[in-house]
C-alpha cells in the first residue's frame, strides 16, 4: 500500500478531469426524491422527439443476435451511410459515438510535445482527448462566442498537428459559413489535420449557413469531417458516431478504433435511421419552433442569449449561473451550466417539446423572479 | 495531395495490423452465396444458447430511451456489480466490452519508450494496444501452451509498466492455479500493475483451477482484474467489460474511459442478467458438454488438442489449419485459424450446441478426408 497508483499514470492523465455530462433524470429523481416523470431534461442536446419507429424496429430486431459479436466492418452500416453521404465505404470510421472517432483521430496522429489548437468555448472533448495523450492545448479565443478562424490559423506552429473545428459549436451554437471555412483551410498546412466536427449539421438544412464539410474534402486532402447519429437522428442511447476522410487517413483510424466500438444494435438502428427521412425532418421542425419558442421567452424575461444553429441555446442568466440551474434542478428541470467552457453567465438550454420549454421557461421565471425578491 | 498521410500518424499506429474477428455469418452468406441459417458459427467464443430471456425483456424495455444519452456513471449496473462481486462501486471500471477496459489501462499507465510484458500465444489485443501506445512488448514463451510464470516475472525489467496475464487464456484455454498465480505476484514489484484477464472465468466454477483474481485484490494492491458479459452472460452484441480494482487505480482508468463508453440497453441488459443466474448455470452445462462432444470428435479423428477451461478449444489439424478452415467455409462452418497466434496448425473451435458441435465434427471429418484422397 506504500505506492500511490496514481503517480504512475502518465502524463497527462493525472491532471484530467473527466468529462460532465448532463445529469441523468434518474440521478435527480433519486437526489431530490421527485418521479421521474415529473422531471424535464433539457441538459444534453438529445433528440425530444422520442425515437424513430423504423430504428426502433430494427433495434428490436437486432436483438435477438445479443449472443453474437457485431460485424466489426458494419458492412451493412458502412453500405447505407456511404450511399447517404455519397461517399465510399472506405472513406467511413464509425465510433462509439463521435467521441470515440475524435479520440481515435487525436491518438492516431498526436502525442506527447505536440500541439492541438481549438477555440475557447469549444466542445470539452478536445481538450480532454489532448490531455490523455499528453499533447498540449493550445486554446485559441473566441470571437462574438465563435471560433475566430484567422487567429487560429495564426496558432498553428511547426509543433501543430490537428485543428478541431467545432461548426455549429457546442455549447455557444455558433456557425461558421463556407467561405471562413475554405478561407482558413487555404492557410493551412497539409501536414496538420483539421478536423471539422458536424455533430450538430442536419439543423442546419435550409438556413443560410448550410455547409457541408463532405463537399470540402476533395479539395483539403488534410480535412476529417466527424457527425452523429446522437443529435438529430436520436440514437444518442446507442452510440453510433463516424467520420469521413480519405480512405488513407480513414484507413489509419479503423486500425486503432476498437474493432466493436459499435453494437450490434447500434449497426441496425442507425441503417434503418438513415431511411426514416421524415423522422429527420420532423426533428428539425420540432427544433426550429422549439427555438423561437425558448428565445421568444428569453425576450420575454429580458435575458440575452447567443444566437443558436444547434438544437440548444446558451442564455446569459445575468449572474452566476450555478445558481439557477440549482434552482431550476429543485423545480425538477435539469439544464447544463457551463462554467466549465469559460461561461459562468450562461446556462445551456436542449431545445425540448414545446411542453417541456414551456416547462422549462416557467421555472426559469419562477427562479429569477425568488432570486430578486 | 502531396502528402502520405499514413506517414503522419504516431509511430506504433504505422505499423499496426487491426484485430482480425471472426468472420460474421452474413458475410459468408454473402461471400458463398449461402444462406445464412445453414451456417454454423463457432468462430468468436460466443454463448451458444441465445439470450437470456431476463436480459432480452430489459434490453427491449430500454429501447424506449433511444433518444436519451446512456448514465454516464451507469450507476444502476455499477450497484448490481458491485452487489454480485461483492465489491464497492467504486472499485470498478465499466468498458465497452473489456477490450476498452485493456485499452485504457494501457493508455493510463504505459507510453513511449515503457515495456509491457504478456505471454506468446496469449490474447492479440495484449500486443495491439501496447503497440497504439508506442509502448515496447515483451512476449515471454509459453510453456505447455500455457503462461510460464515464472519466465514472465524474469522478464519484468525497470521499463516494465504492465503485465498482462489472460486465465484461462484465449486461444489455447490454458488456466493457471491460484498458487501459481500467488508466487508470480509475490514477485513483481509494487510499480508494475498486473492485468489478470479473466475473460472465461465463469467457466471455472466447480472445477479445481477455480481461481478468484477478485479475492487477490486484497493482497496485490498492482492488481487489476477484467472480466467481461461477452462470453458465459452472453451479451457480446451489447459490448459490457469491467475492471476491479483498487478505488485508487479505479479513479485513474475511469478519467480516461469514454464517458458514454457502455450504452443504455447495454447498462440494462448486464444489470438484469446477473440476476439470472439460471442461464449462467445452463452457459456452463452446454459448455461443459460442448467440450466432450468436442475432444470426443477429435480423438475418434485421431487429432490432439490443447485441454481447455474456456468456451473454445484448440485443436491441432496436423497440417497447415487454413486449408482446413478454408475447407470448412466451403462447407458453411466458421471457425477460428490461429496462425495469427503463432499456431498456425491449430484451429480455435467454439462450444457450440450439440447439433452445431456435430455439423462441425462432421464437416471436419469430410474436409480432412477428401485432403488425403
Amino acid at each position: 500500500m506504500s505506492i500511490d497508483y496514481q503517480s504512475l499514470a502518465v502524463e497527462g492523465v493525472r491532471s484530467l478531469t473527466p468529462y460532465q455530462p448532463g445529469k441523468p433524470i434518474e440521478e435527480l429523481a433519486r437526489e431530490y426524491g421527485l418521479e421521474p416523470d415529473e422531471i424535464v431534461k433539457l441538459a444534453s442536446n438529445e433528440n425530444p422527439l422520442g425515437p424513430s419507429p423504423v430504428a426502433m424496429e430494427a433495434a428490436r430486431e437486432a436483438l435477438e443476435e445479443m449472443c453474437r459479436y457485431p460485424d466489426g466492418n458494419a458492412f451493412t452500416l458502412k453500405q447505407a451511410l456511404a450511399r447517404y453521404l455519397q461517399v465510399v465505404p472506405s472513406q467511413l470510421t464509425l465510433g462509439n459515438g463521435s467521441n470515440d472517432v475524435l479520440e481515435v483521430i487525436a491518438r492516431c496522429f498526436a502525442g506527447p510535445g505536440d500541439e492541438v489548437v481549438y477555440a475557447q468555448h469549444a466542445f470539452a472533448v478536445y481538450p480532454l482527448v489532448t490531455l490523455a495523450i499528453g499533447a498540449k492545448g493550445v486554446e485559441v479565443s473566441a470571437k462574438d462566442w465563435g471560433h475566430d478562424l484567422p487567429a487560429m490559423a495564426d496558432a498553428i506552429s511547426d509543433r501543430t498537428r490537428l485543428v478541431f473545428i467545432a461548426n455549429p459549436n457546442n455549447p455557444t451554437g455558433t456557425v461558421e459559413g463556407e467561405t471562413a471555412i475554405r478561407a482558413f483551410l487555404d492557410r493551412v498546412p497539409e501536414r496538420v489535420l483539421v478536423v471539422l466536427d458536424e455533430a450538430y449539421c442536419e439543423y442546419l438544412a435550409g438556413t443560410d449557413d448550410d455547409v457541408d464539410g463532405i463537399s470540402l474534402l476533395r479539395d483539403y486532402p488534410n480535412l476529417v469531417v466527424t457527425r452523429t447519429f446522437s443529435k438529430a437522428w436520436g440514437l444518442a442511447a446507442l452510440r453510433v458516431g463516424y467520420a469521413v476522410s480519405s480512405p488513407s487517413i480513414a484507413d489509419i483510424l479503423n486500425r486503432v478504433r476498437q474493432p466493436f466500438n459499435v453494437d450490434t444494435v447500434a449497426q441496425a438502428a442507425a441503417t434503418a435511421v438513415l431511411g426514416d427521412l421524415e423522422y429527420l425532418e420532423r426533428s428539425r421542425e420540432v427544433n426550429r419552433k422549439g427555438l423561437e419558442q425558448l428565445t421568444a421567452g428569453f425576450a420575454d424575461l429580458g435575458l440575452e442569449w447567443i444566437p443558436s444553429a444547434g438544437n440548444f441555446v446558451a442564455v446569459d442568466v445575468g449572474t452566476n449561473a450555478q445558481e439557477i440551474f440549482q434552482g431550476l434542478l429543485e423545480q425538477g428541470v435539469i439544464v447544463r451550466p457551463v462554467a466549465g467552457y469559460g461561461m459562468p453567465r450562461h446556462l445551456r438550454v436542449s431545445v425540448g417539446l414545446a411542453e417541456e420549454n414551456e416547462r422549462f421557461l416557467e421555472a426559469l421565471k419562477r427562479v429569477l423572479e425568488r432570486r430578486e425578491a
